[in-house]
Parts: structure tokens; C-alpha cells; sequence
């Protein structure tokens, strides 16, 4: 893991906090009180960033996308799924248009 | 290539297509019905990854969120915030947090 | 005719569609397409209300509830559950505040 | 009114609630809370009824779109509009259908 990729040391992160005591951590009480718990926080993440869209305030949409990638990460973690692969998803996409797949061929 | 460097690049491409045809991208196209059809998007993608959540279906759930950050950074780059600065603030807020805090004060 | 017999009637328009063809109603595709299409209209209207919600505009709150009211009904229709259902569980719950409480009590 | 008409009912109870201390009531506290805290209500209601469509839940699914009308009507009367009007939209959609409308209309 390069230091410097930030999802990765989230991602870590929410994996040790498996371990952790519910009263001891946010995430660890997520955990605990199951998917539907970490669902329901993504449901109301998006509710908030369609807020903060509507309302063209910058520091609030990245405050609210934050939080909704967070929770994202939060159910991925819980689902014991790597946000790398969500990444490469992404990538893989990418890859899919034209002048850039290339570019993104030659880098990989 | 870390997962910083696959957002910067597609939000580099989001950028991009900003001058596109609304007919010759996807993208484009959003950008021209505004605001309002992205955020239903998010709003759209969201309600597919609780969907696939709840099947816990792990390839659903990576496609999911790939779709939802995807048109997360559609709304970033239609209000010209660059997704490093919700990747600032996610490591912002994993900065406060114990050991991590520690590592992640040292590199900034 | 009162609300109440409104969404009875709306409900058995939905039932009636059931036997109907996908191509020749909206209501019969989304049966066809299924509960997970159902549900992904239920996010899509949700978010539209909080968008209309947003804009204080209020033919669009109105259009907008309509329209997540509606795809409520085919998801109940789907699932063979009547709205007068949903109705009585919330005047049972209405019932339970201070003296609206006990004109209900009468009266049920 | 018609005293059978639960919608209408409610509708007169979240009015009255408007003067009520936030202190007193749960729907006192939603409007102090404001538009936001409200639209954020509804968006995770959404998620609930979601989720109990995925789990095909009948008792939940009747219990949550109880709760997601129940605060789609909280919204309509902080907006100062009354539930007879998303009623007589949805009645006019209906009305909208050709041979449906008649159909209904012989049987009412």
C-alpha cells in the first residue's frame, strides 16, 4: 500500500475497527448493529449530498460526499470487500473510453 | 497506481467532457439536463447499493458504489470541486482518530 | 369521495394492472421488471421530493409526493398488501397522541 | 371533513403541532429543526421501505411506508400544503387514463 493512498488507510482502518467494543468507536457501533444500520447511513448520506447539491454550497457537498463515500466504505468493510476493488471498477471503466484507456493501458 | 491517482484521473476526464457534445457522452449529457438530473442520479445509485446490500451480493456491491462515486464526481465536477478535496477530508477526519491521527500529522 | 377512497380506488386500478401487458401499461413493465425495479423508483421519487422539497416550489412537492406515493402503492400492489393497510397503521398511531388519540379510540 | 378520513385527520394534527413546543412532540421538533432536517427524514425513510421491500416483509413494509407518508406529510404541511392536494393529484392522474377513468368512475 503506498502511504499516500488514503482510501486504502480508511479501508485499513475500518477493518481494525472489527475488533474494537461497540462503545468504543462510531464504526464499531455500525458493526455491531448490522447492514441494515450501515444501509440506512447511506440512504440518509445521499439524502444529505442531494441537499447540499441543491443548495451549490461547495463545502457542503464535500463535506456530505465524504460522508457518503465514508459509509460506502463502511458497508464494503463490513462486507469484507476492498475499496481497491471499487477503485478498479472504476478504473476499469474508464479504461473503457477511447484516448484514455490507452493512456491508462500503458500506466498499469 | 493508487486509488488517489484513478479518482484524479477520472475526475480529470469528468473535466473533460465538459466540452463534449451532449450526444457524444454520457456524461455530457448530464451535464447538460444540470444539476438536478445528476443528483437524481445519486439519489438512483444509492437506492441500487442499499438493493445490493441487502442481497449481499458482493459483485452488486462493488458495481454499486462504483456507480455512486461515480456520479458523486459527476456532481463534483459540475460544481468545480476536484474529488482530492473529499479525499482531503476524509483524511482529514481519519487524522483525528488515535494512531492513524498520529501517522497521518506526520505527513501533512 | 374522501382521500381514503382515493388511494382504495388507485390500489385496485394497481391490482387490475396485474393481469395487464408490460407493453401496455407502466405499471404492468414495472411488475415485469420486478420488486428491485419497483424499489429503485421508490429512491428516484425520494429524491426528487428532496429536491422539490430544496426548492420550496410547491406544485413540484406536490407532483413529487404524488409521484413517491404512487410507486409506494405498486410496491404494496406488488407485494399483495392493501393500502388501507398502511392507512390503519397510521391512524393506529395517530390514535396514540393525547385527545385525537381518543376521538380515534371512539371511533375504531 | 369526512371524520373517516385518516389522511385529512393527520393532516389537521401535524397543523395543530405547528404551535406546539419542539419540546413536547416529535413533529414540533421536526419543523424547529427546519426544511432539511425534515427532506432528511423522508430520504431515510426511503431507505427503510427499500430495505423491507428487499426482505419482502410484509409487516415492514406496511410499517414503513407508514413511515415514510407519515413524514412526506409532515413535509407537505410545513410547506403549508395540504394532503387533499397530493390526493387530488394522484385522483387526476388516475382520472388521466382513458378507459380506466370510466371504468372507475361506473363503479363509484
Amino acid at each position: 500500500m503506498n502511504s499516500s493512498d488514503v482510501l486504502a488507510r480508511i479501508a485499513d482502518t475500518l477493518e481494525a475497527r472489527k475488533s474494537a467494543e461497540a462503545g468504543q468507536s462510531y464504526v464499531a457501533s455500525l458493526y455491531q448493529k448490522g447492514r441494515e444500520a450501515i444501509l440506512k447511513k447511506v440512504g440518509e448520506e445521499s439524502a444529505e449530498t442531494i441537499m447540499a447539491g441543491m443548495q451549490s454550497d461547495r463545502d457542503a457537498i464535500v463535506y456530505e460526499v465524504a460522508d457518503l463515500w465514508f459509509h460506502s466504505m463502511v458497508l464494503l468493510a463490513h462486507a469484507n470487500i476492498r475499496v481497491e476493488d471499487v477503485v478498479a471498477e472504476l478504473a476499469r471503466r474508464e479504461g473503457l473510453s477511447g484516448h484514455t484507456e490507452k493512456a491508462a493501458r500503458g500506466k498499469n
